[in-house]
């Protein structure tokens, strides 16, 4: 069940819901580029530490076996933003004291732990999350902001993959059962439609053994430059 | 503009979508009890701090004043989720490193910075919100996740007050203008409608001047226990 819940084919998301797309929110723009692993990079975080669980590492393993199949990649986490952007020190972009939001607790375990891996063929991007202590809402589970966050972040890198700058213009997340912190889930998305520069996925939130879901969301991203998206997808392939 | 962007109407919402309703993710367990401001308290967050612009400092002496009238009331915020549950000592829950996912950034200014005013006779809870340089996503502005995470809360401060304990159960956002960090903004929730245990609320995002629409949502919680929040709310008020 492990297996199948993790590669297995994603179950159609709710659909036929109206929608505002005439205005946007930016997601980290992490290009196409970016999502391939490359290296001489500042410290990677999508990579095991002490603080994983032996169901997170068992995951990990199993889907880096995977990456050596070439169907998947996993793709590299950075502290900073700008990081994520290939060439950032040709754009004369200062330097700041900023963090990106899923990897601004420093401990090790008790923020946003989590990988991400992509299978381009599919259009689809798998996060393993395991939700540490600081991301609390309820007692002993993980804050909705949290879950919200963690799957903001995998939709929009599926996004990124298919349309390069995007931005998010709806995010629309059913609750069916909390995470329980410390636990790990899989957050599995994909493409389901792409008309011109809108991009619509959904995604599932699931326990590792497959027997929970745990949220499911759809979301609509706009493409910001079509031309520049595609070469940068050409690029990393 | 000011002043009335934080005290008018909120215009509705888009509704009219289908929601599930059947499962739920439950919200930090803040009681009507913890909305009333108590003495011998632990640290309470939701005050100035250094980091804290002049534009939040404005608004929120105009919301303190608010309170001297008797329709807003400042909700206390402390940085673990058990703080927030009245009589917490006498639930026998074990003591654990754990931390309210808003307030797990230590440092001030660069997490969450942030206060909730409740007016109860409106059934509306407005959040000054002032996203720090460790929230970001896109490049200077604040990730979708973290504003997903201040509406969530905001919603869910609101959604307390009606219906006591609840879970979300749906939370639909649709993202217009993205925050910049270090910017003030106005999270300004009001509940809609109450159906039986669905509690249904919107919640606008807008500038301090009133000018920018950042974001709109919408969210449906469930009642946990009737009987219980209704004798919460009575020994609140």
């Amino acid at each position: 069940p492990l297996r199948s819940a993790a590669v297995g084919p994603l179950l159609s998301g709710s659909s036929g819901r109206s929608r505002r797309d005439a205005a946007a929110h930016p997601v980290p723009p992490r290009s196409p580029q970016a999502l391939c692993s490359q290296p001489g990079r500042p410290k990677d975080y999508a990579l095991p530490n002490a603080s994983w669980s032996r169901d997170m590492l068992d995951l990990y393993d199993r889907f880096l076996a995977m990456t050596k199949e070439g169907l998947w990649k996993r793709i590299p986490s950075y502290n900073n933003v700008l990081d994520h952007i290939p060439g950032k020190a040709l754009r004369g972009l200062p330097s700041r004291d900023t963090r990106l939001f899923l990897r601004s607790i420093e401990a090790e375990g008790v923020g946003f732990e989590y990988v991400m891996f992509l299978n381009s063929s599919e259009k689809r991007v798998v996060c393993l999350f395991q939700p540490g202590s600081y991301l609390e809402g309820h007692p002993g589970f993980a804050h909705g902001g949290s879950i919200a966050t963690i799957i903001d972040s995998t939709i929009g890198s599926c996004a990124i993959f298919v349309a390069g700058r995007v931005m998010t213009a709806n995010l629309s997340i059913n609750y069916m059962s909390p995470v329980p912190l410390g636990s790990v889930v899989l957050v599995d998305s994909k493409v389901d439609k792409v008309e011109g520069r809108k991009v619509f996925l959904s995604c599932k939130v699931q326990s590792v053994d497959g027997g929970t879901l745990h949220a499911e969301a759809t979301a609509l991203f706009i493409q910001l430059d079509a031309t520049k998206s595609q070469k940068q997808q050409a690029s990393c392939q």
